[in-house]
């Protein structure tokens, strides 16, 4: 993976350049800094964010050309002078948050929605390449018996696991999941594992198949999901919703299908103010939380969640592609054939 | 206050006949059922739901002719046969609920938003009458040494002290109240009671004067809020904010100040959908709860601080208008004077 080229070490990255261009190109590789150590990268995922970014709509944000991805897993092939806790051969995944410690979020103890946040991988560079030089305050130790391919998974899966906390549910309750994608899917497996009975309501179909085969109860919302949730609660409606479908007519769904008191986990990204149905929140005296990115304590959950099999990685994985040819992971997933495209970043095993 | 007419005893009540007209009548006062006491009613104040209804807003849900009235206080002078724990003499407040006990929401411990919730003043008669019937389960007792007058300020102050409850509020923490009525007053006080600091947003001079009487902090929110929101809370957000207007401005006001993790209680009823920022909510993990009436902790801890002055309720009970001329109640509320108007019905010591 790695070659020589006037003299010094070369190694191949995929730059996001604007305009849906994701090009491959040899670059140096560049040592550790002192705090940093390197990564061999394994497998870096592409989610939705990066679909954004590379169909511009983040060019605002995300200066170019840039380095993406932040769903990783890999090893560790050499550190800096002051790094003292890790070694080389460490397999470990990156928690791609980087706070500033001194803002408002920060100082309340939130800091992984610090108000200056560096998001790994968007903000700064990112996996998706053959070598990626980080901070070591970042890493997390892969558990002993975990491959890399899933280990990959551990940031979307720490991002259910944060919204599973967020939401409140507990053991016995009912959920939907107003959308089947990756992270709805991730969402259920996690609902599932503490207890939860969850049903999905999903438009495609091709993902309602998928879900189907997970053993998940999951609905076209054109069917009429009303009168599904009526008749699985009794009427009563259902403890939890999550809103991950990023639509008007989901979050309706999301706020109309609670119970009285129900909790709506607020996932998506809405970018634009959307017409709310607020007297269904006064009247039935609902909650809504917001939940973005994940803690610590979410990152190491899912990579037990991983690690004892909780988690469908193979239904999840729907492809890997090699790192030379990246773009193709973008216009898998922008086909909608795809759940989740991995990267071969060239570390595995 | 009674007379005899055609040899039964008469007594008068006030009824709502639809479009602006409140009638007050002479008619047979009736004794109560055996699971009834009959109360003489001291005072029973007029709200903004009094008014929507005075104003056609509600007539889908209101049989007319109706006896409004549900914020009351008075002395019991008659008990039904099945009545053992109360006596004439006991002076009480009424806790307006009536639920079914069998719906979703009842049999999840929600009595007080019972699917089929009977609220006694609106679906069934109120208090606007000398003396009123009422189930024995709905009463409490009036502690010893508070007045019947700000006695009948309980169920308003309940309100705000479910309001507080629900927003989650601790002591030492900020909190913004979107709109300075009657309900954002008391909003206020309690919030003050527990060890909140508070500010206040209120458009009207009027109601900002009274504010500021009390020692509260109040902003006229076209003075630009958000810059005073980030010099109080050195660039953070409030804690909890309280949206009672019932305007889109005023929620956009309630969301965009909260800090990281801030908590909006919902108080206002917004008949229809509104455009909100759910990002926001998504950024800074917000959470939003509805709150609606009371449970009757939130009654009984209402009579504890109005029993030991909390409540500043000479400058809440604007006036006091006599039974018979119960339209003036109203009339002084429509004009924006008023912040809130009791009827006396007689049976004040």
């Amino acid at each position: 993976m790695t070659n020589q080229h006037e003299g010094k070490v070369q190694m191949l990255a995929a730059y996001y350049e604007g305009d849906h261009r994701i090009v491959v190109r040899n670059v140096d590789r560049q040592p550790p800094g002192p705090d940093e150590v390197q990564l061999q990268v394994a497998f870096s995922g592409i989610c939705g964010t990066d679909l954004h970014i590379h169909d511009g709509d983040m060019d605002a944000r995300v200066s170019r050309p840039a380095i993406l991805g932040h769903e990783m897993s890999g090893t560790i092939v050499a550190i800096g002078d002051d790094v003292t806790q890790w070694a080389p051969g460490d397999e470990v995944v990156v928690v791609p948050l980087d706070w500033c410690g001194i803002c408002p979020a920060c100082v309340s103890g939130n800091t992984h929605i610090c108000h200056r946040l560096n998001f790994i991988g968007i903000d700064s560079p990112g996996s998706l390449q053959n070598y990626w030089n980080v901070s070591q305050r970042v890493l997390i130790r892969v558990p002993l018996g975990l491959g890399l391919r899933e280990a990959a998974l551990a940031e979307p899966t720490a991002v259910a696991v944060h919204d599973v906390r967020r939401s409140g549910l507990r053991s016995g309750q009912k959920a939907l999941v107003v959308g089947g994608g990756p992270i709805g899917l991730l969402i259920t497996a996690v609902a599932r594992a503490i207890g939860g009975e969850v049903l999905v309501s999903e438009p495609s179909p091709e993902r309602r198949q998928l879900i189907s085969e997970l053993g998940v109860r999951v609905v076209d919302p054109a069917d009429g999901l009303a009168a599904v949730i009526d008749d699985w609660t009794a009427g009563a409606g259902v403890d939890v919703s999550f809103e991950v479908s990023g639509s008007i007519a989901g979050m309706e769904a999301a706020v109309m299908s609670l119970a009285t008191r129900g909790r709506l986990a607020l996932v998506a990204i809405h970018s634009r103010p959307i017409p709310v149905n607020l007297f269904q929140f006064f009247w039935r005296e609902l909650t809504l939380v917001g939940a973005r990115v994940y803690e610590r304590i979410d990152f190491e959950q899912s990579l037990n969640l991983l690690h004892d099999g909780t988690i469908p990685t193979d239904m999840i994985i729907s492809s890997v592609v090699p790192l030379a040819e990246a773009s193709k992971a973008f216009s898998l997933l922008h086909s909608g054939e795809a759940m989740k495209v991995l990267v071969d970043c060239g570390g595995s095993k």
